[in-house]
């Protein structure tokens, strides 16, 4: 093992536009956490968002932060109550913090724990630096056939699963996913893995239509060329990942009675939604934040090959490059831009 | 047994405003049928609305029809394949009469069957008559202890119990019921007795606050008063039995998280939902389209004290009274209005 | 289509070990009911075992018995009440008749109906016959992509799929499967459709551990050289395919805290359990009874490939050689024996 | 508040048979803990079990022990990351640590995990002594009306709570207890407050029959004079508290299909149990291990008055008085013996 400073590279956003990469106090290391060197961070929609708005919603950027959530790296230190054994150890970065204590927590709801501290959401620091700390129960081991850009991307691939689980996706089943951008090509290859057998994917762009197709989509539709809430699908389960409300309100057209629709995709506060349509069919709406005991899943999908997160990146960068990764990931031929902040050997 | 003839008399439908008292023929009773001399029938929102208007959303009166679905009597006559002592026995009648052989059917959801057929809803006949036949398998015997009433109030109480049911109201839980009419009053009653211990009633009328004080409200609350989004309530589930749009958002905000909305209610279509609430407390919303397997539990309930529906009758008319009990029903003194077609001692 | 008899060719049980191939007469087709020319029936070990000891359980072959429940053709006529246009169509079995009035049935609980009517169990005939009568809605449509074979077959797929339901088989989950005769390995097969990454397999025989890992178990295991129970396993799910005390033991030991067993091989109707490993880790265990709601989900399964039940075919027979194809079904080498009633082309 | 020294007096167990009042030292508060004085502190019979045996199955008295663990007081000092507030908070204990990082805790099944601390469980001392530490947020705040007693069996009744949890008690449902021994009791109660409108309670002492029937039992029965295997009861949930294989054998032939039977009582490791029966009718048999995030449920039970525990308490003994304690709670008119460590008036 290499020396480990007191300081460390980082990228850090310090106002609407504004990120730099500086020398930064290395984190702080908490007796049961773990430091890691961090080999790979997936950029998010959230990240770009932090960085062209400065805020999402009630979470508003007020001093200089650190961005990036989808990490991964190895373990190069750990806190006095964790066991040395784990130094060198590559694992998936779960980025949260719960209080452990609550009654969310104690019931596993721990995503929903009103103290929850989670990785590049203002005041907490992300991952765009060569290290992040994190609990070591958080902190998963991969298998050594994993690739550390897989690892990192368990955190997207989370939400997938996550999705799924709500929506409850069973083998035999229909699902319609709105939206294929990388959370809708994630809950597709989700969706599959699940044993779905039908899974339809709408989105007005051709080239995401085709992506969603490559990566497991039994059919795609044009939702400006096909009117979804009358095309008589009867689908199991809607997933939203578009945030999008004439997608929200087509796809709740397109459930079967007794069906179930997620909302995953960000948008406005309020939606008009057919409510009389989820009555007289007993519909189940729910959305989803994060997720919680989602990554064992994650790390088995990628193990095992039911899902391929690898073919998601299409660009990498460097520590030094990140406004190159945030413009990067709005462009509609990216699905997944990734950062490299060390190189894993040290 | 008496005589049964070949004609009885019925209060029916004829247009908007216009009910008469007629002789019309005795209802068919197929093999799997039995007939029940009508004893007692509730009047529901739902007969007041095809009433006054001829219609509620899909279902237009296009010839006469006989209203009333809140029904219990005794068998006076058995189809070809039920057992002939089930002559004389007293029976609440749940007014529906699904396919058995659809998907929804089969999977135990067979208020959801698509092709249901539910008393007095066009083109269907209910019960506003001296007799009325329905599948032996829908009449359910009640105890000798229950009143005749109270069997056709097993009716609205499978409302509350379906309600409940799908809000998964448990044990030393809480519930928020927006609206103090027939249907949030029974919901009330049946939290009470699922073990809830808070129970919180919302309504802008005073009087009715004090009926669900009455019923077992553990609190009741105005809502011109108290902004119920603010108020921090955090109930384990709320059962909208208001359809009004300010009471279902208010509601939802105080849900706390992983909790459950049930929309009971009807009014528009289309509501304005907060669905980022929904998403970041990850909140289930649903709704209840009637009920099924709701009799035994209504029964039960009524047969061990634990839920009192004679207490909700404010007044009985005979069956050439029916216009009388229609207007009754509108009056906000009226909980429940009862028609008696026939006086039960042949 | 061809006309069709008054009598059929049929393969009738008279006594232990007497199996005759009879003229009988055609089946009757009640109004919800199809008669469908028979084209595959695969043999199950239940056949065999009726046909060795004249009984299972209470069941008691009292008078002339057709043996064979997994089975598929084309129907080619229809009760009253079905639509005509079905002719034709080529239909996998569900061979079993519920009442559908009662509690379990209006619960979505068909299987276990009291008055169940079951093919092959006395007294009801089975499908060894050029003929046999069905509901409508039992009479599944297969795809034209599907072997006649495969359609039959659903039938024992359908005991994996339910036997994984209610295992609750996860993607991304672990199973343990004792036994890997035909049920065992159709359960193998659908673990790893439900997404399972871990699915180990134990048989005592090195034969079947082989074909065990041909349909996709992960690895395998023999009981007789590993102690299951100390082994260390702690899958999510156990299920039982041997019906053998020491089996079922075993696994429950290697569940688990919160996991869950799943009994579906029938052995002796009392078995030693250990009780307080259940109670400490909060085990919960089940058993299977047929299934229900389960052929749409194997057609599925078929269909997308993600299951493979034609490869399980060992041995085709005709109608006259039924205790040839018994036999065979005894024999070690033997997946699935299918018997050959008609040829397909009237 | 007044001064805490150093020491305390404590109930320590030796060895079989050998209790001491002796002086002890205070107990470690550590950062997340409060130290409670303890006030009330039922007697269970696994108290009662180490006292006589040494032992419960793996677990074995090799260093003194302190026992009790159905305990309440009031906050007299707290560590470091606990409000100071809560100093003089009376609350009632759940005594259980758990390590909140496993898989199982993650969850929410924190009484599954595996480096659990219980009290009076060995090596972890209980609460038969003037103080007791407990981590914060297991040490559950009670309102004012709740007698310090009740406060105390809340561990019991959490038993009860989650045994009826798992059983799935429903407002309208059935259930048969085994068992009118203490536990017997408390489920008897809890399933009444659960809603259910039949409770049958076997038990072959009379005294205990009538005891059952003053809590709450609809019906008892006596297993000597009624076969229950074959009396028909069909009830949708069994609970042994009664840990004797005839009873639990008996108790499962009383379920209707597709009920549950939930497995309180301890009895033998192994149980030769009707496994074909399980399977017939797809029951589901489970067993409890403690208890999960009930106290909420059950302060909230008691405070309502759906529940009465102050009624179990049939004698009180001081802290130099526990061997007599022990010795009563064996007698059969005893139902709940409560032991004083501190008379809660500083």
């Amino acid at each position: 093992m290499t020396t480990i400073g007191t300081t460390m590279q980082a990228s850090v956003l310090h106002g609407v536009g504004d990120v730099r990469l500086e020398e930064v106090a290395l984190p702080t290391v908490d007796r049961d956490q773990v430091l890691v060197r961090v080999e790979a961070v997936g950029v998010c929609g959230s990240d770009v968002h932090y960085f062209h708005e400065g805020r999402i919603g009630s979470f508003v950027v007020e001093r200089p932060l650190v961005l990036g959530h989808e990490s991964a790296g190895t373990i190069v230190a750990v806190g006095a109550d964790v066991d040395d054994d784990r130094v060198g150890q590559r694992v998936s970065i779960e980025p949260q913090r719960a209080c452990r204590h609550c009654d969310q927590c104690k019931h596993g709801r721990y995503n929903l724990c009103t103290e929850m501290e989670f990785y590049a959401t203002p005041p907490i620091d992300g991952a765009f630096a060569e290290y992040a700390a994190i609990q070591a129960d958080y902190a998963h081991p991969i298998p050594d056939s994993m690739s550390i850009e897989a690892a990192a991307l368990c955190e997207p691939l989370s939400v997938g699963v996550w999705a799924n689980q709500k929506a409850g996706t069973a083998p035999g089943g229909s699902v319609l996913i709105a939206g294929a951008g990388p959370i809708g090509i994630v809950a597709t290859q989700v969706a599959r893995a699940f044993g779905a057998t039908r899974v339809v994917v709408s989105d007005p762009v051709a080239e995401r239509r085709e992506v969603a197709l490559r990566f497991g989509a039994t059919e795609v539709v044009d939702p400006m060329a096909t009117d979804i809430a009358e095309a008589g699908y009867e689908v199991d389960a809607f997933i939203d990942a578009s945030g999008a409300e004439p997608a929200i309100r087509a796809g709740i057209h397109a459930v079967a009675p007794a069906g179930t629709v997620v909302l995953v995709g960000m948008g406005a506060d309020d939606v008009r939604l057919p409510v009389s349509r989820i009555q007289n069919r007993e519909l189940h709406v729910t959305g989803v934040f994060r997720y919680a005991n989602t990554w064992p899943v994650a790390i088995r999908l990628i193990e095992s090959g039911l899902v391929d997160v690898d073919a998601l990146v299409t660009g990498r960068f460097g520590l030094d490059q990140v406004p190159d990764a945030l413009a990067a990931a709005t462009r509609p031929e990216t699905l997944k831009a990734v950062v490299v902040p060390t190189s894993g050997t040290p």
